[in-house]
This record gives structure tokens, C-alpha cells and sequence, in this order.
């Protein structure tokens, strides 16, 4: 058995666990972060793509924002479109802000790069992870490294781990509690190096179901469309694809699709998922390992970011000025604002796609919904609010 | 068989009928009114409570508003209150607009008062009410009346005649298309002659159901609990109901409550209605004729008498300046409106009701619905946007 002491146990290597390591580094607080997978498996997972204002600013406090100014592309708006009919949501006119088109993938490359540049102390590839004695001053990490046992003992762990991470379920049953909801339908997502059909992102809604026209640059475009959860990739062969999207997003846009090669394709499902509380003892969750949002709208990693921010000052207050107010307040801090982030995308998911099992009662609700957006600025700057993120706390 | 032509054959003599026959007549334009109760039995109804500012527009218009703005109360704001958290919605400063709280039965006494003074012609406890010939230039209504049956010739009907009413039937099946969703629950109200418990009306949400203080007057006091639809009056004798809205209201409001015998008892259930088109031939709907809203956001009245409003205007450029431009478009001009207000009165009835279908996490949305409106400045703007009175088209 190999033993190692930190001040915080970080276990999972995405964009949360990174970004909490660099961020306490700054602060001169030690780290050691363990994952399942390896560098190479992490940065190729493809996400989302779209970062708040308040997220892009914690990545230049984290001092890793230098390719992102250079190669991420501002928004100042994005269009819905119901049954052909669009509305454009123009966030900097409503905000004052704008949002920052720059793939997960290129945010976890550049937070990989500079935690390795400063040595950062990793633990990749590792099996059997599990927090211990939590409750003590002295929790510590259990895990299988190259065929050896490692204890990591240390002051906090932070559990960025992700929904089927061991850090949630590390929580007593009796104490958890979680909240769910599963949607009837899938996202079925591809990749294409071609420039995106339209500047902005188009989220449409269509009797056919709903499309997402995003993008990742100037010249590689992210294109969904709304599908059965039993599809398989393979039934979608990328004609079928592109005939489906362009019907969804109407002729209008379609006239300026340029289709090419999928590169990825992949069928996600949407879920709704609330974990409670986000502390328990010395363990504090953040980012998808206590929370899902469904992808409409772009939420999961900000708000996974969100949480790091507010765990970073926690954890720094702690060190630097000895006080555990913030710590204290963690879990309640963080999940006012994760349910009213969970409530927009669950809001603009259920405006955005076709439910089989809605009325037609509610398909009419759904129609006002967005006639309301259209011809209210009112509302229209609520929904803006959102989408360019609202106030960490 | 008597017979007798006018103008307009106006079937209802409620609010709708009654404030239709006063814009024609303004205008010189002959009516008759029918009705299968007498005026008594009308002006008896208890009904809604809040005018927006269009409506009482439009009543001054008709020259209907003196008592009215003697009587009526200004209202600056209404609260919104979940689990015992208030939520004030200031409706003056967020839109520059108020609500005048006076009952709909003064309304209708108003109006009857000024049509019975200017020799309206009314046919009142008629029965076997027909509308016929509705695609033809000259329809009629047939009906008995004091054992004698008569038929009106007219140019045009004008369905005012409530959900119950025979004149949305007049129109085909095959043509006719109507959306419903009943709630699964029911409004319990009384009158008592006591100061109401808040100067303002307070919604409610509490885990035990909805409740509602509202008022007629500095004097008379409306209350309301959701309750089950197969409850009877009778099971709710004044005691329970006083404590259980005492108990939902919470501890900080239920201490200005004054109680006393109830003089009017009665459990209404919720519904959303709409039926498309709301014109067929020479047949216009109007109000709850063609639609019906919860009552959650005092929409009801208020939207029949904007339908009258279109109506009127659509009736008098056709006798006035020989246009039907405004008579073609009403069916979509209303029901554009018409669709807004039923989604403001759902989600509103959704956010403010204990649904036992709930999930928890769809218990979880609904509080952070009223977590939203409590933080977001925008999103109370909306709501306070909605309940002021949409632009009338």
C-alpha cells in the first residue's frame, strides 16, 4: 500500500477537476487528481461548446484563457425557430453580453496543458477509487494505480468526477437524495469540417422534432437533431442526416448548408438530474457528478464551472483566511443556483422539442411560448439573462 | 311565429353581450339581446374581480365607468407567496400601470343599468335558442320567449353566450376545433363582509394547495382554497375553511385575518378551453363562448371584454366605412391574443397549485419558478407585463 498526502483529493480530470486544481494552485494549495481514463481519452470527448461571460472569466483568472481569446468566437445572439417561423434572442442588445463559441475539448486541452507545465500531480487510468471517512479531518482516497493500492490522505476531496463518477454514491443513501427527469428522445450529433450554415446558433423546434444548428469555428460545424433513444449512429448515414436537419431548420437555412463527412456521430440522451446535498463531510460534489442538465441552451459545463468558482473561494478562504463560512454555505450556495439553471434548460427543452405525449393543449402552450418570446422584449430578455449566465450567487 | 330584424343579434346578456351592445349602439348601430336567464339572475352571479387597464379603457369608452372609478380600487401590485416566502410583483413600477379591483357583477350592473336606460331591446328566459343560416347574408336566431316562438333576422350574431352557451355548437363539427385541459382540482370561494386580510391579493402555493386573498371592496373580502373536485360546499363549513387559508397563507399574513359568516359558497373547477375559429360564416364567438381561462391571474372577464373590443371595432368599420377587412381577420386577430393569455393563466395555475401528478423534481421546478421571479427583476417584468393586460393586438 502506497500512501501520499495533499491538502485536496481531487478525483476526475474534465474540465471541473482541472480547472479546481489550477485555480487552487494559484493559491498555492496542494492537489493530487486521479481519473479512470487517461489525457488522451479525456481531450477527445467531444461537448458542449458554447461558454458564459462569467465562465470565460474564470479561465483568464486561471490564467489558461490565452488560445480562447485568440480562436474562440463571440456571439451577441441566437435565433429559435418554431415551424419555420425565427426569432432572434439578441443577447448583447438585451444583456450587454455576449457568449464565447470555444469547444470543452479545448478548454480541458488548455487546462491539461498548463497543469502538466506546472507539474501538476496526476494519477491517470486508476481503478476501485473510493472515498473514505469523510466525516473525519483526515477523509482520504482509496484507488488502484499500476497494480498497486494507494491511500491519498488529505483535508477536503472534491468529487468532479461526473454523473457515473463513485464520488455521489459515496454519500449515505439515507442522506442523498436526487431528482430526476429522463426525456423521451435523444440528441443524435455529428461533427463536419465545413463552415456552419448560419453565424449564429439556431435552435429549431419543427413537427418533425427539434435541430440544433452550433458550430465550434469558422470552418467546423456541431449539427443535431432530435431522435429516438433506440436509434443507432449507424441508421443515420450522414445523407439521411443532413436531409433530416435541413427540413428541420426550413429552406431558408438549408439554402446555405454545406454538407460534407461526418467526423462524429453520436446519440446522447437529455436528462434533468439534481443531487442532494453537495456536501457531505469533507466531500464537496461539483459540476455533473451531482448535476445533469439536458444540452439545450448550453448549461452543463458553465454550470459545472460555476461551481468550481464558488468551491475554489471556498477552499481558498479556508487556507488563506482560515474561515469556513463559505465552506459551510457550499452546498446551498451552489444549488440555489443549479436549480434555477436546471429550470432553464428544463424550460427551453420542453419549448424546443417535440413530446409525443403532449396534448394538443400543450403542443398550443408550447406555439404561445414562443409567439410570447417573439413579441415580448420582456421575455425575450429573460430568456437572454439565462443564456448568457446569470450571477454566480 | 313572430319575427323581428335588427343589426346585430347579440346571444348573452352577460358582460360580453351587454358591453357588445353598448359599442354599437355608441356607434348607431341596432341591436337585440337575448339571454335565457333574466337580468336578475345575471347581475346575481359572482364572478371575477380585476380589470386591466384596457378594460376599463373600453368601459369608459362605452360610458359605463362613472361608479367604477368611484368605487374601484386602484392595485399597484399583487404578491406571490410559496411555502410562506413572499414574493411582491410591484405591477406600478414595472410597467407604469395598475389594476382596478371591481367586481365583475358591478360590472354587469353597470352595464345593464345604461342599456335598460337607452331602451335596449332585451328578450330575457328565452329557450330553444338556434342560430341558423350563418353562411348566408341574412342569419337568424330562433328561440321561444313567453310561449311564443320567434325568429331574429339579422346581419350578424354574436355568440356572448359562455361555455355552456348554444352558438359554439352552431358551428360544424367538421370545422370546429377545440383544445381543453382540466385541472385536477377545484377553487373553493367565499364572500364575507370583512376588510380583506392584505391590501393586496396574495397567491399562494403552499404544501397543502393554492389559496387566494382577494377582495370586492375596502369592506368585502374574496377568499379561494384549491380543494377536490368532488368536495361539497357543505363539507367546508366557515370554521375549516378559515383555518386551513389561514394555514396556507402562513402565520406572518393570517394575523390580520378577520373572520365572519360567509355569504356566498361555492367550488368552481379550472379549466383551459379554446375553440378555433371563432368566427364561421356571420356567427362571431366571443369571450367564454369560445374560451375559458383559470382563474389563477383574473384573466377571464378581461379577455371576453378584448374580444368585444375587436368585435366592436370590426362591426362598426363595416357599418361605418364599409370595410371587412377587420370582420375577416377577427377569428385569427382574437385568437392570437386569446392563445397568450391562456398561456399566462396555465403556467400561472401551473406555478401556484399543489399537482398530486407531480414529480419531486418537477416540485423542485415549480420553486424555482417562484425562485426566478423573486431574483430576476426581468422575469417579474413578465409576469406583471401579463397581468397589467397584453397590447390589444
Amino acid at each position: 500500500m502506497k500512501t501520499l498526502k495533499t491538502q485536496v483529493c481531487i478525483i476526475g480530470s474534465g474540465p471541473s477537476g482541472l480547472l479546481l486544481s489550477q485555480l487552487l494552485a494559484n493559491a498555492g494549495i496542494d492537489t493530487v487528481v486521479l481519473d479512470r481514463k487517461d489525457r488522451a481519452y479525456i481531450e477527445g470527448r467531444i461537448r458542449a461548446g458554447v461558454l458564459e461571460q462569467g465562465t470565460v472569466k474564470a479561465l483568464e483568472e486561471a490564467g489558461v484563457a490565452g488560445r480562447l481569446h485568440r480562436e474562440g468566437l463571440a456571439h451577441d445572439g441566437f435565433e429559435l425557430a418554431f415551424d419555420g417561423d425565427r426569432h432572434r434572442i439578441d443577447i448583447k442588445a438585451l444583456t450587454g453580453k455576449t457568449v464565447t463559441v470555444y469547444g470543452q475539448t479545448e478548454v480541458t486541452k488548455d487546462l491539461f496543458e498548463k497543469r502538466i507545465a506546472e507539474a501538476q500531480r496526476f494519477f491517470f487510468n486508476v481503478s476501485e477509487v473510493a472515498p473514505y471517512d469523510l466525516k473525519s479531518d483526515q477523509p482520504c482516497v482509496r484507488f488502484r494505480h499500476e497494480n498497486e493500492d494507494w491511500t491519498i490522505s488529505c483535508d477536503y476531496i472534491a468529487g468532479c468526477d461526473g454523473f457515473h463518477g463513485v464520488s455521489r454514491n459515496a454519500i449515505p443513501s439515507e442522506v442523498l437524495r436526487t431528482f430526476e427527469r429522463v426525456y423521451p428522445f435523444g440528441w443524435l450529433g455529428i461533427l463536419v469540417d465545413k463552415p456552419p450554415v448560419s453565424p449564429e446558433l439556431i435552435y429549431a423546434n419543427h413537427e418533425r422534432g427539434f435541430a440544433l444548428a452550433s458550430m465550434r469555428s469558422e470552418t467546423r460545424s456541431r449539427y443535431y437533431v432530435q431522435c429516438d433513444l433506440r436509434d443507432d449512429p449507424a441508421d443515420w448515414p450522414d445523407e439521411r442526416f443532413y436531409e433530416e436537419f435541413a427540413r428541420r431548420l426550413g429552406p431558408d437555412v438549408a439554402r446555405s448548408l454545406e454538407t460534407g463527412p461526418s467526423f462524429e456521430k453520436s446519440i446522447a440522451p437529455l436528462r434533468s438530474f439534481v443531487a442532494e446535498p453537495m456536501r457531505y463531510g469533507n466531500l464537496f460534489l461539483a459540476g455533473d457528478a451531482a448535476h445533469i442538465v439536458p444540452p439545450t441552451g448550453a448549461k452543463g459545463l458553465n454550470l459545472a464551472l460555476a461551481d468550481i468558482r464558488i468551491l475554489a473561494r471556498a477552499l481558498i478562504a479556508h487556507y488563506r483566511e482560515g474561515t469556513d463560512a463559505h465552506i459551510d454555505a457550499y452546498s446551498e450556495t451552489v444549488l440555489r443556483r443549479v436549480w434555477k439553471v436546471e429550470r432553464f434548460s428544463w424550460q427551453l427543452s420542453l419549448l424546443m422539442h417535440q413530446f409525443p405525449e403532449n396534448s394538443p393543449f400543450e403542443k398550443r402552450m408550447q406555439r404561445a411560448e414562443f409567439d410570447h418570446l417573439q413579441s415580448s422584449e420582456t421575455a425575450s430578455r429573460a430568456v437572454a439573462e439565462n443564456y448568457v449566465g446569470l450571477p454566480l450567487e
